[in-house]
């Protein structure tokens, strides 16, 4: 899995709140040492417009559009690139 | 103008990164004090896709379902409630 597109969504979206190097901050939560299988269904969760968490309502539009390559490849550049 | 949906979608959404009272936190900006027509003229950018500083890539998703009317009721909100 190529992780080109996951790092540029990461940078330009889920940094802002995740952090640099995804540790999180204030309440939004640390993004490595999650896994794969925990940040795939997150995102997946978000996408179909599931309240998960307190954040749902930001995430939900965040995560709205994105594909399951896209899915893929911004938790491949978290878990490969981040941790 | 009717600030009650303004509300909901601010406590929601917005606050999660502009704070309780829209004081702002690390790179997201205060939000009080900045008047109507430029809150208003911000989300009116964001939701037309335009990119207008560097939290652009974030905002966007987010502005982009906003309706006239959502716009001026959040704006409401912060000029009113939050100041």
């Amino acid at each position: 899995q190529d992780g080109d597109d996951g790092k540029e969504i990461y940078q330009s979206v889920c940094k802002n709140c995740h952090g640099p190097t995804g540790k999180g901050m204030a309440s939004f939560p640390k993004l490595v040492g999650k896994g794969e299988e925990y940040l795939t269904q997150r995102l997946e969760a978000y996408r179909a417009g599931e309240k998960i968490g307190p954040n749902s309502a930001l995430m939900m539009p965040l995560a709205e559009d994105l594909s399951d390559e896209d899915i893929a490849s911004i938790v491949t550049y978290i878990t490969t690139e981040l941790e």
